[in-house]
């Protein structure tokens, strides 16, 4: 995917080039907003970390409260496109569940777990932006709800209310984007194998299938 | 417990009754701050939401730094005494795990979100205050994190890195004190039999075995 960037850049470069440095700057500012703290974080701060003057970088960015929304909906997108868009392409209820948990893992593993942790600043967000960003992780949780029931229907979900399953699922990924740390003894093929299987079981009721497969989607 | 602290209360009221009004403090500006964001938050709102004036309030707590400090540390001295002491008189590791998972889980219906969320506003602490807050996080985590492995050795540990295992609960977990609402759909009772499925199936191999005895010990 970076590389398809690189190509489109190459064949646009004054629009893709943009789009390239506004994502950088998302994920630069993401990670300098959680280490020092949402409301603790300047604009300065975030221009120093990249590498822009204080001008330069409301060429990109309106104010604070807009860079946290743009943020979000950065994270948003790319759950909607790597995520969300190639699961309601599946049919199939146990291979959805499986093809969301493990892209979104993938995702957060690849990309850093700030973006992820900022989606919690709803608090900080205008009234109108709020209800945005909580309508977009609607969206999703009732993706993963719905898929969950569809489960149940087929009697392949554990004894347990869809719900609860789907919020801890949530939890459970989610947290990743905190404790991960790149420089760790684990590699993201570790974790992402470990965690598939240690998810899926806490949901689904067919033991034996669902390893065979997770295993097999995995090592795709 | 309520009735025993009462009991204490009455029988030494100036020192008990201020703790029981620290401890209203904590939970309240701990539900404050989630609303707000902590930095948004002024001692003045936290005040008016406790009903005390300002001096009243700095008769107790010396700033909101200080606050934040006291309410993670009244988070995990809650931990403390109702999940891991409990915890650590259990030789049996299948026992202990189930009645940790519990325990904390009931913990945090019963007392709401707030505090367990604000355990996460590591950034707005001093470094001093961040140590000793890391220190007590790290203290849990290796007790569930022993756990798992002791239940590795037995055999009873699914094929998993029990350190992946112990985050994934652990995310599990902390993440009800974000969806659970008191005046939802489901039951706290509810909420916690199916928690305790979904958990334990997540990281324990022996499937039948696991159930019966959680039923079991949520009917308690």
């Amino acid at each position: 995917m970076s590389l398809e960037r690189h190509l489109k850049a190459k064949k646009a470069i004054p629009i893709w080039r943009k789009e390239d440095r506004a994502d950088h700057i998302y994920r630069v500012a993401a990670e300098v907003m959680c280490r020092k703290g949402y409301e603790a974080t300047s604009m300065n701060d975030i221009a120093e970390a990249v590498g822009l003057t204080k001008a330069g970088i409301y060429h990109y960015i309106r104010g604070k409260e807009q860079l946290l929304f743009e943020i979000m909906n950065f994270a948003m997108d790319m759950v909607d496109e790597d995520v969300i868009g190639p699961a309601r392409e599946i049919p199939d209820a146990e291979e959805r569940l499986r093809t969301i948990i493990g892209r979104h893992v993938k995702r957060i593993l690849e990309v850093g777990g700030a973006v992820t942790i900022l989606l919690e600043e709803m608090a900080a967000l205008t009234p109108a932006h709020q209800r945005t960003v909580r309508n977009r992780k609607r969206t999703y949780f009732e993706l993963v709800r719905q898929t969950l029931e569809q489960l149940a229907t087929e009697g392949k979900l554990r004894d347990v209310n869809p719900t609860v399953a789907a919020f801890s699922l949530f939890g459970m990924i989610l947290w990743i984007s905190r404790w991960y740390r790149r420089d760790g003894e684990l590699t993201p093929q570790e974790i992402l194998r470990d965690f598939q299987e240690i998810a899926l079981r806490a949901v689904l009721r067919t033991e034996a299938r669902s390893t065979e497969r997770a295993v097999t989607t995995l090592r795709k």
